[in-house]
């Protein structure tokens, strides 16, 4: 069996977490596969579209994190994965799945990453992006308003709702679990290429 | 000339800036060098002991941060400088100067180190160890009431009169200029081998 080298990258909504894993992707090519906690979503289909709308998407508990810890651990042994869909226009999972094998590089990703000690303990490198929380404000409503068309209203309301309760519950206090915090996000050169050498270095 | 590769260790008062440089000295043993901000405390032999032990020694003025700027560049261009001695006991720099010969990795080690932008502008690696203040603040009474044999009383007192007013107004705010940051300080194993392999790379 091949060594495999697990990496959490947490951080707020719209810090950079995205950023951070394409880096990562652009350097692992074909050794890399990434597991994003928003995959595994709850579904909700016993729910109207309406109240699904409405449901705290920033909670731990909107996650299967369960069946995600599971498909972890199968990747590690170096076994092929069927994982869930999430379809944000439903507010709901998909009926799709789809196939994922094993590599060297896995990269588990999502502001909740880092909350769940099972999910923790399974990772070599524990990651933590941190982007002033105004800062975050103004690139959720760039992305939610510009690239997903939300009303202005509707990104605001969340943001206080469940966005930034959330965040400053659960998000942000599993910061001290990182072994690294990366500040400005995607941006940040020198951290990126550390992380880097330190993950081509184990695998 | 050699490569010469600058790295700045940043963070509050007992944050366990002391054992990251330790665990980068213990790396590179002949080929490091140390300056501390606290060798380029300002001389202040016009005041009373009394006057002396009574200044600010947190505020970005209680340093003579140009010398050291200047010594700084001076061995990254290799040459060998006289570094100031500073004498807690008498509250004063000493008479004596120490010689300092110019190394592969040189070390900028303080905790207003990443405030002042001229010197961070000489860095090639930008640190800064956080550590909970709380837990700074338990660390600095350990040493100063046992080590160094302090009151609890003028420990507290520095505590709340200069150390943290100046840790919230300048201390924190420069975080936001490191590459990366540290959390938990010298027990992290992770960040001190990615920082150690990043600086053999570049030398």
């Amino acid at each position: 069996m091949e060594k495999v080298t697990v990496i959490g990258v947490a951080g707020g909504s719209a810090s950079g977490k995205t950023t951070i894993v394409n880096e990562l992707r652009k350097n692992f090519e074909n050794d890399i596969v990434v597991l994003c906690h928003d995959y595994y979503y709850k579904s909700h289909t016993n729910l109207r579209l309406e109240e699904r709308a409405k449901l705290n998407y920033d909670h731990p508990n909107a996650f299967d994190t369960n069946i995600m810890i599971d498909h972890l651990k199968a990747l590690i042994k170096g076994e092929t994965i069927k994982r869930p869909v999430y379809d944000y226009t439903i507010h709901d999972r998909s009926s799709e799945e789809v196939i994922v094998q094993a590599k060297k590089v896995i990269v588990v990703d999502g502001i909740l990453v880092l909350d769940n000690q099972e999910l923790r303990d399974l990772m070599d490198i524990k990651i933590f992006v941190e982007t002033d929380d105004d800062e975050r404000l103004v690139r959720r409503i760039r992305r939610d308003a510009i690239e997903r068309g939300r009303s202005l209203e509707s990104i605001l309301d969340q943001y206080e709702t469940t966005v930034k309760p959330m965040h400053d519950q659960f998000v942000e206090p599993s910061k001290k679990y990182a072994d690294i915090i990366i500040p400005r996000g995607g941006e940040n050169k020198i951290a990126i290429e550390m992380i880097v050498e330190n993950i081509k270095k184990r695998i």
